[in-house]
């Protein structure tokens, strides 16, 4: 076991690389080695985030000239379409892989290539590939060479669905995601339609016909009920900086005492906190931490059963999540250096 | 027909107060005669409400002095149970009275009262009361001595799903009103939770378990469906000053265009916008208007249908649909003082 | 006089020009003729601006076709540099112009050109253009051809220094003028810095060794006192949509009743307010509203005067004022199409 | 030297208690032994701050019944007012004292009495306790046995003035500090007027007649001059949660190199960043974190320094700066607990 990684970052001027720099910074066995960009290469990182001044020392290195193979892993913060063109060569290297983007999450390739508009360039990758969601897949991820780090909107929905499908307890036809995120979710991109004067003090949904998250969660969801499901995801933007509050709706078809199913199925969690019986778990409660708290409610008795989730889309729907991963498949204790108090208020 | 009608305000030290305030200024036909308010008598309206100043020149009465009788209509801004105390007197006096509140809009005396925890002191007024949702009753509102104004989630999610309802599209038992508040309907209390460094940042549920609004709903969605319907409704948080977004979904058991239904349902009303196919209406394109922008969608052609409702829950979910139903009322052009372009961005 | 004026816009994409559009949607002497828009030529604004849907109908031309000629009053709602290579042909076939961008605004041209870093390239108009702040020069803005609308900064920070500079109560050496602005004033850029994520929950300084408003701001300065200022100026943003708060500092050299200089200079002007006597002026308080509001503090009695002064940027610092001036231009009633009550909460 | 301190916090509900705890929760030095709170005794701190479940495992404890004396030190993060009812038992007992309230902070007892409205019940202990600024008072810290830990303003605005002041380099009869807080600033407490739908979008002064925080910097400012300074303060409110803001204005009365004068007089200083030259700190880049971020400029060359300064309002000017104390006065490294990396975005 190494005591010490040595760690890479493709692609680090956007919020889940910035992000991944704020933890790696306090991770002790963590030694980062370089973070490319082709944009700012030269630039000190501290230079374009000064919240990590005195904290990360590296300028960005064009990825032509970074000693990438040298690492032990490699995140990729980068677009979709980034990864799958570098990820072959690293691993070739015996560099281990996490992709942070989308190009190895979905293993239809049909489906990924409809929902992406591209062609992928090497779907024997995809198969081989382990879908970072610990909660599901801890053991595969520990012996991973590339892992494709889950979405934001699909970890909140994923770890709010888990239980009542896996336990069949809910029809998996009807099933109802209503998510919304704050406006970190759509990136670091000089974009007019999240400028602050057009997203703050307003609400709107988005993608209602069709986000490229949903195949993921559906494939997830199926996964965990053993068959194909029915899920309408509607994605939302709120204005806040961090923060997934997934609102779940499933048909309740099986009597179970609710609480005690989650309870249960997140007892040795380290990063889902299942909340006390009538909690409504806010954003802010995870605000730079990563954990997800759920909360399981059964309006008026009724037959349907509604689970509230909440991550911080940067760190368990993200950067949060990938260090998990890099911590599982390194040895590592799976918290460390991820023991931080969300910030409230 | 009156030219020029003589108006109260019973409570307007809370934001329906204060906007109420803010459409009547602009109001052509309005003399505002009094406002009251128990614990600010004396002072004046725009030392509490500096927007106000130059526009509204009045100080606050005490309820006690307040000379309400001789108003032609009163309005009544207040917390609930206090219009159903002083309703009678003044409709007994010849003064017509819209409120805001919510002591008149469930016919189902029993059901208000557990709602509302509170014994009702005039049934009979209930029953003679016009729930002032103009896209339904208008005939009845220009009638009416004693309208109802309907509260704010309930206008966003019947205009949602009326014409779904109406029409016999959806499977009445199986509906979700996904909603999400600005904290403005939180109402101008002193109370924690509202706070600035509480409520933003943040996104949160509340009252999954039941909300007072869920009767209120069922009530107009039953009277439009021809029987009880079976909803779950879920109301949200959002740090947003106004708004509220309703996204609703039903399960399509008749095949329609649902486009035109919506077109069709509301081609007449001047305060129901129906939006072009694909759209996703902001709260922020209807702030400090008297509008609710609706759009359709029917995600991957599947069997559920999506509805997006937004208002300004301070004008068309309070103030401004109430100088709606005063418009109504008096025989007044329905969109007088309700020209208000939307504050955008 | 006219009864209806023909106005065209270059330039309606930004925030000023929407802006524009919905303070003129309801004057009702304006006809809209044309907006133009080199981008967006053939879409509908309000497909763009959806708070304009009903109350504009046009679609944006492409300047080249536009008919701009065939105006009374043209406004540019461009960037800076546009107007001035516009203006003459306008003016030549008797088109009146507002520009509400910095072309014409400095006297100076050799100043003009060093901090705009171009070239004029019709000095002679900036000579004949007037100064389009109506509480300074009223008389000329009514007959004026060419208005220069001034800039947001300089409309606030003016108004609060010229009672003192006027009457030489205050040092003209040593002003202080610390302004803080809502993230609209940036304009509708796609940049990153204004990205929601990156302005909201955050408040920083900008320009501190220089901004453009700087020497337009030292020449309004400069002439109501009579001789040159020595003005400090620091920029903010704060996590505002609209609202610029300008914290002015002056040491007092000739003892006067501060407020009542206030209160004698503008007890004429319909749209600044001299708040009471140890008032603080919210931003909120003239939100969406062509107002501002004033208050002059003297700390402990000592030798520092104090004036807080607010406005909206996009209305008395850009569109407002703009409308205001083409009311004095066409001699209108100054307050026409501009009686909106403040949005607030 | 202790290798664990059994620490004690009275009055644990506010923004400071709970943001002290966020701090503690991680320092590995530290046992958290009582939080006292008289209305919530009983309460789990989890429940009432879910951002603490899994973090804090104590409950609210009555302060009559708290086992205060048996801790190390206690902190007061109370009202002003309650600390000197209780300090002097405590210190007889041989607990060590903390207050993050001002009821130490000013040596003059009658100026104290004066802008805090009460009298004093220990004038005595005034004079004993240490000014909690370690950037001036080090030593004395370390072995102090009751630290007045400074207010949040007065942190911003001493350290960005001290430099210059302790050099002689303004002018030190005409300093302006103009500073902005964030909402938490104002506490946890149920008022109107830090309601979220209050203080959102909207920006403005307060207190201009005369702010608590005065004297406290005037004190802090004179020590460092060596004379009595003339200051005008002026505090704004602006929405933000965390994050103070100050701008800083000086006359120049002697020639240096300002930013090197800086860079000197911080060059040890574990917790201030001067930042390079032309630099702008943003409040986001501290969130979060025990760090005063400050650039140094003068405008064109003039006469004025303009100072920035920036911290966050709960860490660097509260109750990160208490743990700062904290460690100095147990030997600690000045640092522990305190590697905090600012969350941002």
């Amino acid at each position: 076991m190494l005591n010490q990684v040595k760690v890479g970052i493709v692609g680090g001027t956007g919020y889940t690389g910035v992000e991944l720099l704020r933890l790696l910074a306090l991770h002790p066995n963590v030694t980062l080695h370089a973070i490319t960009s082709r944009g700012e290469a030269g630039m000190r990182v501290a230079d374009m985030f000064p919240s990590l001044r005195g904290r990360i020392d590296l300028a960005f290195t064009d990825p032509a000239q970074a000693d990438l193979k040298s690492c032990d892993v490699v995140f990729f913060a980068t677009p979709n379409g980034i990864a799958m063109q570098q990820a072959r060569e690293l691993l070739d290297a015996g560099v281990r892989v996490i992709d942070l983007a989308a190009d190895f999450r979905i293993k239809d390739v049909a489906v990924w290539e409809k929902w992406y508009g591209m062609q992928h360039v090497c779907p024997d990758l995809i198969a081989e590939a382990v879908y970072g969601l610990p909660e599901v897949n801890r053991a595969a991820i520990k012996d991973a060479r590339l892992v494709a780090n889950p979405g934001c909107y699909p970890t909140a929905v994923q770890l709010g669905f888990l239980p009542l499908l896996e336990a069949g307890i809910v029809d998996p036809d009807h099933l109802i995601a209503d998510a919304k995120s704050g406006v970190s979710g759509a990136g670091r991109k000089a974009e007019t339609h999240i400028l602050f004067a057009e997203a703050t003090d307003s609400f709107k949904a988005y993608g209602v016909g069709g986000h490229r998250h949903l195949p993921e969660i559906s494939q997830g969801l199926a996964s965990a009920s053993g068959h194909k499901v029915g899920l309408t995801f509607v994605p939302h933007l709120t204005p806040l900086v961090r923060g997934i509050h997934a609102t779940l709706y499933g048909t309740i078809k099986k009597e179970t005492d609710l609480q005690q199913l989650f309870e249960d199925r997140y007892a040795d969690e380290p990063f889902v906190d299942v909340m006390p019986k009538g909690a409504h778990p806010e954003t802010r409660s995870v605000r730079g931490a990563n954990i997800c708290r759920i909360a399981v409610h059964r309006p008026q008795g009724g037959d349907k059963v509604v689970v509230l989730s909440v991550i911080d889309n940067l760190v368990k729907g993200a950067a949060g999540q990938a260090v998990q991963n890099l911590n599982l498949m390194f040895g590592f204790e799976e918290r460390m250096g991820l023991e931080i108090v969300p910030l409230s208020p």
